[in-house]
């Protein structure tokens, strides 16, 4: 992004003068609710009507028949003409110098006129002018009570929201604003995203003072790979919602790797990589926002919790574990301590038990202060009638309600809230007593500590908050999205990339990988059946015979494979399996048959990479086997790979466990596996002709592993990303 | 339960009279708590203070030195004696012939005094009392206004509450409040179960006007096989929560079967085969009851979505089809209709995009009625700014708010509210504006439709519709829940367990199986190595050999199993597997070498069968292989199976695509598999001495299939369930 452009989206997002195109005196017209939400708001900068077919004033300011005419410079200019007036207001404004534009009119691409769009792109890319749009929902500045198109009001807070969806993007505004202590920074509505993106957004909020955390709403990125690497570099947490993760459906793409990353969980893996939260529920996006700017993140996934009534604990502890959270054993120290606090508790140990006495409110802070200190513990969750000891009127629990008993829990209130900081450990609140949020929950939240009103966002927020510590932990050993290699394209992959192949033939595929050090089972192409006895004898044991044909992608299927074949079954199956392939596809050149020797066996995994529409090259692996691919039981990564990511991702399947060895079998090879990722993230990083490609099955051993069949798919030319 | 104690419960949940044993003239004491509650509120019964050492009147009422004294018969005792008192009190007032107690008292079981509840519940056999607890909450009877022990005071409405934990009652009771048009029967915090249990009380529930659900919370049921039955007959549907999920760890049985059993999964399939619709976050219990109870069931799993922004709509799909629901395309009439009423919307087919305009409001009814009334669909999510439409002062759409608006928002909320009956399909609303209640969506909630305030309660209800529905559909092909069999117990189980052996010999189990007509493959027992060369021959192929010794569990760590052996090396075999299974256990007794032919491939499967200590014998059955018993991809159902059962356990694990036979790899012959499975349900029903019963694997071919291994383990004892 040039200092320039970046320059653009700083007064585009932070206006000095505003220009309202398609300025209306119309009470009715959206050009002239803007314009009288800017006048009557606390919003300092110019504010100029822009209409050339009206003249005088709107709401006391002069109009202006064009954003050239306005005698200031103006920085942003908000659109709202028909469609057809838009392009030339741009070329107008970007001829003036203004900095940019946010464009509300839609009718352009969503509506069919790519045309009208791409004209759009046009006028910017002449003039300069950079533009938000068209067919937003509007924008929001709140600290500048800068309101466009938005009819709403939002507390001023640390969010800054960036969505496709206007909708969401005010629903999350209304979150933001509801939920007590929070609201939001900047409020965009990005619309179709025909100049600027996700991406280009971002350095302005990374540098904006009220900006403490970006939430974004997208169901599909122009250039993710672009984002990623924003966000890498973004300050402060990011938290995402993918919108349309069930219904993209399968890609039919010939290759295993294709079809497994041909969903969400691909982009969703690779968003982890850059240190973004992912939130599977829209309604946690303002809960986990709020764990992440207000406390210390997670160090590891060891949370107590802290209740007073058994149900609770156990619930508590279930949606804790579920959520992939672990409830450790607190020391023996601290269930000393907590014992003298709470000697009737049924229970002092993880989940602490502190039952509701007339002592309770004020026993919270010491027992909290107890259990952070614990060195087995790296977050609390106080959950149960907290923030309602002391409260009258309530369904509230079997206490007499009195000032004394209020007094006591504002006392440990004030406590708790000072923990996070003190200990570097987060607390998360979940009272039943948000309604009526007495002054011991406004305490805590002043203090950074989210009160939820509902379970489930603990485990969402403690969750958020590991996985935001272990990025910021690690964010050095990962990689930076940057696509290179210091290794050259294969001529082969050029060649055939260059002819329009689609697929290298298996054999030219494992000579690519070989060359790069994937360390392919070894391989003779034979075009005579003389040749494949006489490979045979030198791989001195059974082989494995697969026909070799650029065409034939599914070498099963054209009954073009036998296994464990020996002796003078090798000239026979060297004929049989020729005619196979000639019967199966007449037209297809068949080059001869593949002869390698068998593979002791193992544990089979798929090792992949494909480049992904959104995000650009990933790599792929999960363990093999039929009932994998049924389970789709696979982790990502972007390439190129780090070492730590390719460990990450082999630790990244459910059924991790098999490659330990489970239930007595063998283990594999864990640095040959993570040395052959790192290869063929190198090949893929090397060729941008690779479009897909599939080594399945490798088969592990405890020392070594094969790579028992490859295939590669090109792009069809070599600008294929 | 026989009409005698189903009488006294009666009496317990709806009492003409009570007596308040512990009664107290101190103002902070229980005992003048309760009966100030009883006597303030509108409780029509009599209200009977019992103390021995108080004389004269509390609150104006008469104390008796013992509930026997009282002049009137008492339906109810609730005491709140300290605990060394409670067996005096519950003798007397069982000689009195009081029909039941409700034991608030402390200090029983729960803290160790395992006696002390003993003595309790031999009162009450000797006096025919029944009780409830000791250690209880206490107890609601809203639509008598009738509260022991509960300071709070929940709206009367359908939902009878029944829990394990006291605060979670309390919790669902406000929640039930808190949520519009809904409230409470009765709350009954259960205590201890040292008496009356889970089971006993549905019958009163199920007959009683006033409830239309029964919600509860259980960690563990002490007879869960009774509930199950209970609730099997139960009219109204039953929602509930598990706790204690993820605690219980897993068992250290050897089977398979027993260690992929031993989690909460099993208790929840067999839930589900009796009807109960189990939530797995606890914030969602009062709102699928709410739909439960307010709507009729989903007759398929297809639902569609109508809302007024593209984000909106796309995120609620997410969270459908992750629901497990499906959200299918309209038909095109349908289409045609909604293009008509919304010309400019981007999406007329599913989701259904209406897009705010100032007509929005009134064409509500009009779609919603199209979209009911296509046959692809069975039911409707309307979400997003629905009930808001007219509304000022709120952060709203953009439009104007005025009387017209909200006067066609409540006609088209008149006619949506009786769309549900009409078309015999549920219909569920998540409105931004549940805080402000419009008279729209109050309309709609008194026409039965739930209105939620968060989108994830939306799948939840859905799924829940469906899975009732569905268990209505097929209720008369499940089972009952009844363990009976025609057949007789085998002779061998009752001799080894007479024994006191807790496993048979492979041998011995592959007899009794076979003996119920469970396909084993064939085997000879050989007891020298001529008599297992003999064997081979027989099989005319290659075998398997395996040592045979009761003592001797884990065959293949003892290195007694020889696959794919032949001719000679039977012998060699023999011999060596003999000498493996002394040196790996000197004491064992081997009796010989099993020797059977080696099964051709398929898939493998496993099935089980467990005597749960909760719910007692349980099938399983799952997709064999290292993969599936790491990921646990595995179903459950109660036995005694039918056929109906056993084919949803087949079609209930995620992995079921491999048995239709994936990826272009052979299928199952489902058929036989469904014989297999009742045929082991049969073996395990007639012999109450199987504790465990393992079939690992089982080869499943396109045509039958082959057992090829089988463990039995018993209980030790006949009577060991």
């Amino acid at each position: 992004m040039t200092a320039d452009s970046r320059d653009r989206v700083d007064r585009i997002l932070d206006p000095d003068s505003v220009a309202i195109a398609g300025a209306s005196a119309d009470e009715t017209k959206r050009g002239y609710i803007a314009m009288e939400r800017l006048v009557e708001s606390a919003y300092a900068g110019e504010v100029n009507p822009v209409n050339p077919s009206y003249e005088g004033e709107i709401l006391g300011r002069t109009v202006y028949p064009a954003v050239s005419e306005v005698p200031e410079t103006v920085d942003l200019v908000y659109v709202v003409t028909p469609p057809d007036a838009v392009a030339d207001v741009l070329a107008d404004a970007g001829r003036a110098d203004a900095a940019g534009a946010v464009i509300f009119s839609a009718g352009f691409g969503e509506a069919g006129n790519e045309e009208a769009e791409r004209e759009l792109v046009r006028v910017a890319e002449e003039t300069g002018i950079r533009f938000i749009g068209p067919n937003v929902m509007g924008m929001v500045n709140a600290p500048a009570d800068m309101y466009l198109g938005i009819d709403a009001t939002y507390a001023p807070g640390e969010f800054a929201v960036v969505s496709q969806s206007g909708n969401l993007a005010m629903n999350l505004g209304m979150q933001s604003t509801r939920a007590r202590n929070t609201g939001i920074s900047y409020l965009v509505s990005i619309g179709n995203e025909a100049d600027l993106t996700f991406h280009e957004l971002l350095p302005h909020f990374g540098a904006d003072d009220h900006t403490g955390a970006l939430l974004l709403y997208a169901e599909g990125m122009s250039d993710g790979r672009s984002f990623l690497q924003a966000a890498a570099e973004f300050p402060d947490p990011v938290v995402a919602v993918r919108g349309g993760r069930t219904g993209a459906g399968k890609s039919s793409a010939a290759s295993h790797t294709a079809s497994l990353a041909g969903d969400a969980d691909v982009v969703e893996a690779v968003y982890d990589q850059a240190g973004v939260v992912t939130v599977a529920d829209f309604d946690d996006t303002v809960p986990v926002a709020q764990a992440l700017t207000g406390l210390p993140p997670l160090s590891g996934r060891n949370v107590a919790v802290m209740t007073e009534a058994g149900g609770l604990a156990t619930i508590a502890t279930d949606a804790l574990v579920e959520g992939g959270l672990s409830v450790p054993e607190l020391t023996e120290e601290t269930r000393s301590e907590l014992r003298e606090l709470f000697p009737y508790s049924p229970n002092v140990s993880n989940p602490v038990d502190t039952m509701v006495t007339p002592r309770t409110a004020t026993l919270h802070g010491d027992a909290a202060e107890a259990i952070l200190s614990d060195p087995n513990v790296d977050g609390l969750l106080i959950c149960g009638e907290y923030g309602g000891y002391g409260l009258t009127d309530t369904d509230g629990p079997d206490l007499p309600a009195d000032e004394d008993t209020l007094q006591a829990q504002i006392d440990s209130a004030e406590r708790i809230a000072r923990l996070p900081e003190e200990y570097g450990k987060p607390v998360v609140i979940k009272s039943t007593y948000t309604p009526e949020e007495s002054e011991a929950l406004a305490t805590c939240r002043d203090g950074g500590i989210p009160v939820y009103d509902a379970l489930r966002h603990a485990p969402a927020a403690f969750s958020a908050l590991a996985q935001y510590g272990e990025y910021l932990d690690t964010a050095d050993r990962r990689t930076d999205f940057v696509v290179e290699s210091d290794r050259d394209p294969h001529e082969a992959v050029d060649r055939a990339a260059g002819e329009g192949r689609r697929h290298l033939a298996e054999y030219e595929a494992r000579d690519v990988l070989a060359d790069y050090g994937v360390p392919v089972a070894p391989h003779r192409l034979a075009t005579a059946a003389e040749e494949a006895v006489a490979a045979a004898a030198e791989f001195e044991g059974r082989v494995a015979m697969k026909v070799a044909s650029p065409g034939i992608q599914h070498k099963t299927e054209a009954g073009g494979v036998s296994l464990d074949v020996a002796g003078e079954g090798v000239r026979h199956e060297y004929d049989r399996l020729m005619e196979s392939a000639r019967a199966y596809d007449p037209d297809a050149t068949v080059e001869g048959v593949l002869v390698s020797p068998m593979v002791e066996e193992g544990v089979e995994v798929i090792v992949g990479a494909v480049d992904d529409a959104e995000v650009g090259p990933v790599m792929l692996f999960g363990v093999g086997g039929v009932l994998v691919e049924v389970l789709e039981d696979v982790s990502f990564g972007a390439v190129p790979l780090t070492e730590y990511d390719a460990r990450r991702m082999i630790e990244g399947i459910r059924a991790s466990e098999v490659l330990a060895g489970a239930r007595g079998r063998p283990g594999v090879d864990r640095e040959a596996l993570v040395d052959l990722l790192l290869s063929v993230s190198d090949v893929v990083a090397a060729n941008p002709a690779i479009a897909e490609l599939d080594l399945n099955p490798v088969v592990c051993h405890e020392d070594g592993l094969s790579v028992v069949d490859a295939s590669i798919g090109l792009s069809g030319s070599d600008d294929g990303r």
